[in-house]
């Protein structure tokens, strides 16, 4: 296991070997220049970078370098694809209650994407009409996992996971304002949700919603490919 | 506007002018003797009492002198009724999201009726499995308020506001463990609804859904009675 | 039950049907075009608009298509009425404890006005000089429904509900400082009301106790215009 | 300065030269035992003492050696008065919002007492009735401080202090449940009192509040005896 | 779709069809009668029941009626299999921090077996003997999905997440005290986790764990089954 | 009793009757034009006005008509004395913890010195260097009242109250970072003094502290003028 | 590095060589049989086990086997000591601030004297009465270490503190009630102290306490040892 | 024991003799002018000065006057150093999570220097690469005492804690979103570490940990200076 030490960083150039994709650069708190001595060690040992919590500002220096790097706005995303990761075979869902949840969503998908991914987006069908989600529910289970971004008071992913067979990530958002406390009250709900098997990750982390979602996809992509390995 | 000094108690006698219902024993922390004497004191002004969060203990006090009061298991209520409140027209929907909300259901039920409300039960239809819901919309429509009670994620009211015009009141209960933080998680989702309208009362206060619903009730029950006076 | 499918947003067109009134915009978190493309769609379906949380930036886009689209700068709502809503009878009465709760009180008021309520505006009347709200006691009863808006300890809802046989619907607000925790003290203090029947809405929801208490003054004006159906 | 070391606990014998009243012993978490010994030391430096928290336990014992201790079943108090403190002129009054408060506001009641103060006792005067508390307005001006003891939203110490100009301490109390927090809610209300000059001290704490008004009272005792010494 | 309605609860007759696994009885706070009712009406459709947070006493009602259930007490769980569900292809992999998250393990791995997955427990290889988890890194990784299960910081999780590529979904314990908060230290801890992809369910949620686990081994034993059906 | 409607406040002008003191403009959340309005009805039946949580552009407007108004900075207070109140014999001390928390006693000592009160400030006298606060022992002890502001975690007041027999009121303040809450670290730890009688107003509320200290010694001051009505 | 597997429990047989001292065994949660069992892993490996939050039962089982092994009731510790641990030159001092803190200062206690160290037990100095804390700070500054236990406000390790030079480890205790929060406010009272250098551990957490202060005396009391391989 | 009052501060010109180490300025919420005449009143009684929390608004007034002050930039922190504080032997390490950490660790590193001691600094070795610090176990033993700095889970103390017998200090930091609630996750991860003897600092607080450390190299410096006096 192998790391270069850059001084204010480790870049964990092992990190694709032990977990199947390679290291992510969570660009908050980092100056413009930190970001992009990290992207050179990454691409020095793999394809492509993804960077979540990006600014604008952090992009500029890193496309002077990196002219095909990208800046995904509404993600606030930077990604950089030397050679596209492989698709995988399978697809995944991302639904949003609320048009204010497509940041998160966009996170998520941007994330799935780079991953090598094909996802479904399905925006704004909260339980408030019901009819709305009951519309899209063959779609949702034609996928290999599913999802579901949500603020408020986070009862999408309960309803959702009632008509689904499919592994379901729970992320919810600060959306909202008062008593929805910065997403604590959407982060409980989906806690504490009475569809069995909702699992939930930190409010507003569409990326780890989607790295999860990502590791599941890998894992029916690897077990289409070598069916026998898994039987065994 | 007049009340009786008891000493540990100054009951309200002009409650039922004021506010239409006459005044309600709250049993905790009261001694058996204490909650008898107020029953007296209610007694000679009005037909009804209700006690809700009662012992049984306090109740075999009651009943020694009030034969004809009845202890209500499940709901933890006593009442007794002298003469019964007149029945009103129009019927309060009582739902609850699954079997171990019963007991703030019934509290809610067993008010509504001594204040002479017809009450339709209709229990565990939680959002994991949405059919269930839907197959009694029609029955929750033809009611004139909606009480909806759910512990854990608390999604139900928002799922039930999305199907009906009339009032909903959402009663969070304690009903689960950990992160749901007796009641609190039900309790925020609630106030966060994305169902226009929803309007909360304190974790299992199953007694206070039930007046704000009689009150409604009342009011409908008399503009049908005296329509003249609501069209001015 | 139907809905137009934006993309980034699924207009439920079928919402007047199933709960009495159009849906509303909730303006936070999406870009002007977003608002300017669905009060299109809703205005296709119904005669009038109201947007919530709205700024002065999305107004200026909207009112460039709807010349006749009004922004109410306090209650920080746009409303466009291409056919207002036919007047209900009946009033509802918005009282708040301080002049920092005037705000939530209009995004109530004008919430109530577009949906054809009239509107009794009642302001300062907080506990700390209790003969204010003495004074205004007949004008409460005089409603259909009460709203009490508050900040700070939340109190007045509880001084209110022992005046008044209406429902009454209590609305905290974020005004105060240090342990008023945002609104979260005059949240915790009127779900903890000695009134009975109180109930209560998220911190600052002045449309959303407006939507209920429409629901409620709808309800009665039809009871007088149909009290036959009402009486079966 | 001194105080005596009993390996346990070191009781302050000068603390009623510092601050005008004797040491007053915490029982709970204290074994039988240990409160018997502070006791002695204690009385061997005054004349009285106080033990709030106090188990039937710890009475039993304390009073096998102090025959004229009492216990104060509903305060939880022990008090032994070798030779009574003398009594101050001026009053204080212990408000409680309801019967279920009793228990704190007998804690500040005993805690006066012994300390020399007269007492008035108003029981059961919420805000949900509000002529109960406008009809004992003369009784509490005519003290020289105020308590009020009050539990679930912890409205009433506002509605008092609109209507006295003496000082007044708020006692919130644990008596609720669900989001009342444990007294947290009745707590946050009064620290957010519109009341000016309201003083609050923790959950429960009827001793605490005593303390406070017996050193108002005493001030005030002491001014009506040497005025001339406070007018320099 | 459909459900049978008891009165007291509405069974979901229709669960296994839509979501793979039949319906599981969340026996808190139901009468060990109740418990029995449901239990006839699952078994009327599947072969399997499992009743979660039961007691020993709902489990001899139930004995009673089906000889061959099982009461596993450590997990707390009630199961009967009158025809075992057909075993799944992959292991999942339950480790836990501490000997003191054994029943929330427990209650997991019993989950896990009713659904036909094999299941692997490691025991104790908290991260303050880092050396005690390196040893089972292969072990683990040869899992299709990995639970882990710990109170206190929660920080097993983290360190098991950098070490494997498979889904790895954590347990929250209410293990520990003070500031441990009842689990909300390690839920919150797990939820910030520098793993990526790390997902969370509620404190205590053993079943929930197992239940998402199974959903994902469920979904790779059906794509080495049926490779071509994932490839499209 | 009496009041002025201004439509947004309604004016209580018969606050200084019933409570000792006129009413005090709260700003914050005011506009300039509403707070010189309020200013000109108090003007009209009193000779004093105090506006706390003022900012430099309400006091602009107020001072164009109110030529002699004051504007305190560090306090953020608007004071007018067209007759200033009568001196009150007795001093209030304030003391601070820290440099940080002079604005909140600063509030205290502006609100003082308007209702007539000596201020005795001592500042910095943190229990970090006790010493320090054992240099002003008698200073404190010859106040009628002592107000102790501090943030952090708030433990002065304790250490205050064990060397003086007068009332002490706690003021929190929201100076610290990360764990201080804003406050409420300073809060809770006043709350749980160990001393006995200290009493606790809101975060930041110097003026609260004031206003409560000035309540005691107008009563000691009465009490000394008017020693007989006392000793009834 | 090495560990026992006994299926239940992973003993790191290692722990002494890394840490200084051996593994100690929590009982909380565990069976006495699991405690028996890892008691004997450990004294095949070490002289000396330490339990903590053991119970009496538990002690029953392990004294049957281990003859010598003594059960400290207040500290809730199970010891055997096979062969002493070397002395420490260096003491530590344990202070309480109230004789309800006494179990936990206790826990602390029979830690550090089982790993060798000297205990200065002082108890009852809180800083209501700092006169009692000032007479013993020479013993303070005397020892290597000072562990200061304090519920309530927490206020005492501030003021001890800024009496040494010594490093300073702080013990929120839960001892208290209503705003202690279970040990919360002395827990954040500590975290804000403002004598520079006071460190904290978990509420009630005397073990951890202890085990902090005796790595810093072995620390010191092998530089004395070998001074000259510390001026390297 | 003496102290400078400069009005708005009293100066602890005895803290050097008391504690080992001179006063140092917590800045933050200071005028650059207070800070300046702080400076000038240590500076009279010691040889170097620290100002944590520092603006460089502040610096640049202390610098005119103190040409050869220091501003460090990403730690925020003003040193002086008329004649630099004597070096001690042992080092201390200063480890952080993450890149995000830098600026609490430097914070920390520059506090330790200027009191004298050497410091490692180690970066970015969080446990999800648990490699990257298992590769610097060496460089962390050889020290005095351990500083250990983590956002987000604040895993990263209980995994050091493991592999090493020094004193450990961990601070939390407020890097992360959503529920790390401004650095609580790690904090209460931290005082729940399964790492005995982990003791905390409150959230940001380098300066905190680092006063900790140095208090505890002196001590050990000492040692080795005076082995004999430790013998005692």
């Amino acid at each position: 296991m192998s790391f270069v030490d850059l001084g204010f960083a480790r870049v964990d150039t092992d990190r694709k070997n032990r977990r199947g994709f390679p290291e992510v650069i969570f660009c908050a708190g980092k100056t413009p220049d930190e970001v992009l001595q990290i992207c050179r060690v990454i691409l020095e040992n793999q394809d492509v970078v993804l960077g979540t919590r990006a600014t604008r500002e952090q992009f500029s220096l890193v496309q002077r370098e990196f002219k095909h790097s990208k800046f995904h706005e509404r993600a606030r995303c930077i990604t950089i694809e030397n050679d596209p990761m492989p698709k995988l075979s399978g697809k995944i869902a991302v639904i949003c209650a609320g048009t204010s949840d497509l940041p998160v969503a966009e996170e998520a998908a941007v994330t799935l994407e780079i991953f090598g991914n094909c996802v479904e987006r399905i925006c704004d069908v909260g339980v408030a009409g019901i009819h709305r989600l009951l519309a899209v529910r063959e779609q949702i289970e034609s996928c290999n996992a599913v999802i579901v971004v949500a603020g408020m008071e986070g009862a999408l992913p309960s309803a959702v996971a009632g008509l689904t067979s499919k592994p379901l990530i729970a992320v919810p958002t600060s959306v909202g304002y008062g008593a929805s406390l910065g997403g604590i009250a959407a982060l409980l709900g989906m806690l504490n949700s009475c569809g069995s098997g909702v699992t939930v990750v930190n409010i507003d982390n569409g990326f780890g919603a989607a790295y999860a979602a990502a590791t599941i996809n890998r894992l029916v992509h690897l077990a289409t490919r070598e069916p026998e390995a898994q039987k065994k």
